[in-house]
């Protein structure tokens, strides 16, 4: 039994509130268990240098916690002034997730900046960033083709991602929260399509290593939490989600 | 009439939601119209390296908007390495108008770290900023009194604050939103005690001026405004209320 | 009696020196009691990215003290690396309220940059600057109306600051000099036109309050010390004043 | 056939050269083809704060590249003022590895520094620097035991790093050189003990997907890649590999 | 004939106000032509951290420019967030140069902090900066010895700086303005104690070259700058003077 | 006998080994005695904003050592988040040494980077670095002219540097190691051109001074290491050593 009476293979109650913040062109409060971020999709008219020109867009993401989402205040890091390695290694990761299940090309020369804040923080915050920072995109895709900027629907698949991990007494846990999180020997991070294709797959030995076994292990229970996070965004995305595939 | 249908002396609608962040000693979510600030208070059991030893607490704030709480996405202060002068201003008020209306001999050696999140802007998010982390606060001693750490209440009155300002037009207006603060010739923000006492007063002609009959129906207007806020808070915080005064 | 021996509606000895670095297309050294500031004003033919192609100019302050203008030697903000909140505070003020009484349409497409250095600080250097650098600014519109950039005269008023504060004892006291500022428990700067509107006004409880009688009270005083100001800065402005009104 | 004549399962030619500099506790400057990386271990008589008092030490990584080790010239870090994204991602994969190897508790209250520092990249800079920082860390503990300082041998197993990708006509490569890298859809690190063990796994769709078919593919070939490394690591390190077991 | 009609071995007027500024241990303004810069003295009681326990003091010298001390407008350091390389190589050489002529073991555990801030430059600013630190730490010295502080008399020479050049058609020139240092060929500071002893020795071929007799040339003439210096310094000291030999 | 065992005139071996790093136009590494520093020039297609249309080139300079090149670790200026004011001084000197020997109108509109990067240090490296980054220059200058991008040989004369300084016992040194700086009472660093003139001169009386028959004893010993050294540059430079004269 779980320290939060889960099963092993069971996902937190996950909840995802829609255009959550009136001013982007598309926003959530995704909940997992106690973690909750706020996702916003902004769309510019512009593109980075190294685009320009091409006809092409770009989506990039930016991460960061409230000072109390966590049990410990943590410094801001404008107060610091600078980001630390952590937010960056995420908000990379995010961005480089989005990147993978749309057509750049059919968002034209825009860039859509994804904004996750963790309001608050109970393990996981990365993962359900990527899974509500999807929906705000496919929020903002809507309603950038209502305004007839964007032509074509571009987003060519689902994309949520979960964490895996292996406790030494309970073994492999689907959807660590923070003490599970905390006290895992293994920790892997999986993003993948509504397809069942890998997108990124980050896997840890927390100074510990792990086999090939263990590897499909964590993959197994990932697909198995992949599904349900998908299920809930085909839900609350409604008509928008027929588009996708 | 107003932009959005109000009386010139009449606040936009007010929610406080009190321990909205689970982590934190004391928070809430305050809601100024559209305007959305998230405030916590922590409670560190060390004070700074200028008032170690004398027994004394310390109230300190900091403020930050999320990329997106405004129409246009403002760029992070972290992405920009520095913290701008506007946020230092607000920072610098709020922790000044919090320390007015607390014994800070009767925290004992403590910070209270106050953080202001605006969430989703929409005008006067420093005063909503101010009305909010009072409440944060007095939930925060609250709790700290009760696990034993404070002996004896040390808050002294209550404290809200308000913007009124001047429209060409119309005069003047009380709480003023994103559209007539951008419109007006004269911005004037009040924080205020419970008992009608000035904690800070500042207002500035925007590249205009305003003579001493205007600012005394400026002062008059804002006193109501600061009453409903009080017992708003005063509603919310329940019994928590009666020891204040 | 004061700690100088001043009357409590007294300032201190004003004196303004104009053209005191060669460079600058306007320059003076004020001094206030024992409080010198270097103020000067760059005329720069271009504005910042907001403001360009809309035939108007623009006004910005800088402010900083030498390390040792103070009885303890503060650390640069070069050093730092960063700029202080109060610094930041005290420059918004002083270019907001030149801002204030010029035309800035009459200026054309430039910048004027105001720096006011403080050589030695012995309390009211804010309000020491900005009277300082309206003299500057107001010489530097002459020089630049001479060279035949600026045609139409942009000062409309005058434009002094003064502080005034309350003493436990003493009770209102108007140009507080440093020792009395650490000691007061209200401090408020005044900004003013010659013709008594105000153009900002700072009142702040240090860990205190104060009512509106008090309040009465401070401005009366500050509008007695503002109309010496303005004597002196019309004395040493000679012809110039003229135009001013 | 590859670009450079290899097969798909080939490595580059790898040397490494023990003792490259001559200050360091441990250095080697390893060549992987045309990657070139000097890694240095320093041992520290201290560890940082969150350590202190427990007996255990630490190993902490940073990674650079010289200006022109790529074929267009980049920015110095330093001269930034900030070290980017990728950089703090890559010098935090490297610690972690190494960690992931060593009893911590057998080295006592020291910090190992590993430095890897790019001389010359052709693809897999981060690869070779985990491959070659365990020699240099291996050198360095066995002259810290010949000095007495630390009692029992603390590394427990090899450790080295490759990476393996897609193309899409050349179907999984081994050991991508830059130009294979930049074309790859899919990218994938591998960190491995002698023992076949994972201690980090990262793969990434670049801007694309894989199956899981294809991942098992990619680790198959990654393993062959290891075994390769840790004899070369083994071989160079004559006696001291008895020990690791 | 020069610009400003000097011979070729003829300093610039030069007036050392000693005191200028009110809280410093020791200050001055000197002018040498329209070259004035503000050097002060702080003894702070404590050495940094590689001094400690040794009873030995330390001399370290900071240097700036106001913004609108030179003809255009120099953008404030502490804006740009860093110190320049100009700016860090004249406050290294000001430290060193004054640590050549104090025996730091009689100023015992103390740190003097010199700060020289240019008001007006001219030329010859650090030159000026270092003749002018040598009397504010002589007044500094004198003040601590007075306290009971510093027991023994620690200035064991006279030390004054100047620069020499070379311009195409008028040879070898003494203590260049700035329009004679924008066009000379070869830029020489020379730092001398009162016995005519070297202390720093910098010369530049600006884009250029000098032969050995050139230099030969240009130091007689720095020597008769270093005595009219040196005697000045003599004058504005009095009594402190016959202490220094 | 010196440390090492040379005469007081000796120089330490000196090797330069050419095309070191692959990318660059020109690389070298080079070595005098321990002291080891890559060197590489990279051609730029484009002038600082200040040369920008004026159909002249420039020569900037970047200096830095691997945190392991020194007896103890030096940390990283990336790390730190700004560059030392030892970097900066040396960097300044290294291309301003640069920029004496070469006619910059031939090289048309191109910024040339230097990079020198120590990797091992004792002693003299901003020499070593003049030295080895004139060969990197002047293979980087072929290989342009070769590309038929500069159309005249742009180089005028051959540049070197060199160390000397004065050892209490031991007299006059060319050439210190660490152990022998360390213990300098005077050091002066001498860069000069194949034809004997002066590039740059600075000496420093390390808390000391020094007379000006010692300045010409100093000044004779350069001279011989400056000739050995350009003997050897025009050995490994070949046949491009003879169009640099």
């Amino acid at each position: 039994m779980r320290v939060d009476g889960r099963e092993a293979d069971q996902l937190r109650n996950i909840t995802i509130e829609t255009n959550y913040v009136k001013h982007p062109e598309g926003s959530v409060l995704i909940s997992m268990g106690d973690t909750k971020v706020i996702c916003t999709a902004t769309v510019e008219e512009r593109v980075p240098p190294f685009l320009r020109g091409q006809g092409k867009g770009w989506i990039t993401a930016e991460y960061a916690m409230l000072p109390r989402a966590t049990e410990q205040r943590n410094i801001r890091e404008s107060s610091k002034g600078k980001v630390s390695g952590r937010t960056m290694e995420i908000q990379r990761l995010i961005g480089r997730a989005l990147r993978s299940i749309i057509d750049l090309n059919k968002i034209g020369e825009r860039t859509v900046w994804i904004d996750c804040d963790v309001i608050q923080a109970d393990g996981g915050t990365r993962t359900a960033a990527i899974t509500g920072a999807f929906v705000a995109l496919a929020l903002a895709m809507d309603k950038t083709m209502k305004k007839g900027k964007v032509k074509e629907w571009p987003i060519q698949d689902f994309l949520a991602a979960v964490s895996v991990g292996v406790d030494t007494k309970k073994g492999v846990l689907l959807d660590l929260c923070y003490v599970e999180d905390a006290a895992a020997e293994v920790d892997m991070n999986v993003v993948m399509t509504g397809n069942h294709q890998f997108v990124e797959l980050q896997g840890t030995g927390e100074e510990a290593t792990f086999s090939r076994a263990r590897l499909n292990e964590l993959l197994d229970r990932a697909e198995i939490g992949i599904d349900s996070l998908i299920a809930k965004q085909r839900d609350v995305l409604g008509e928008i989600a027929d588009r996708i595939k």
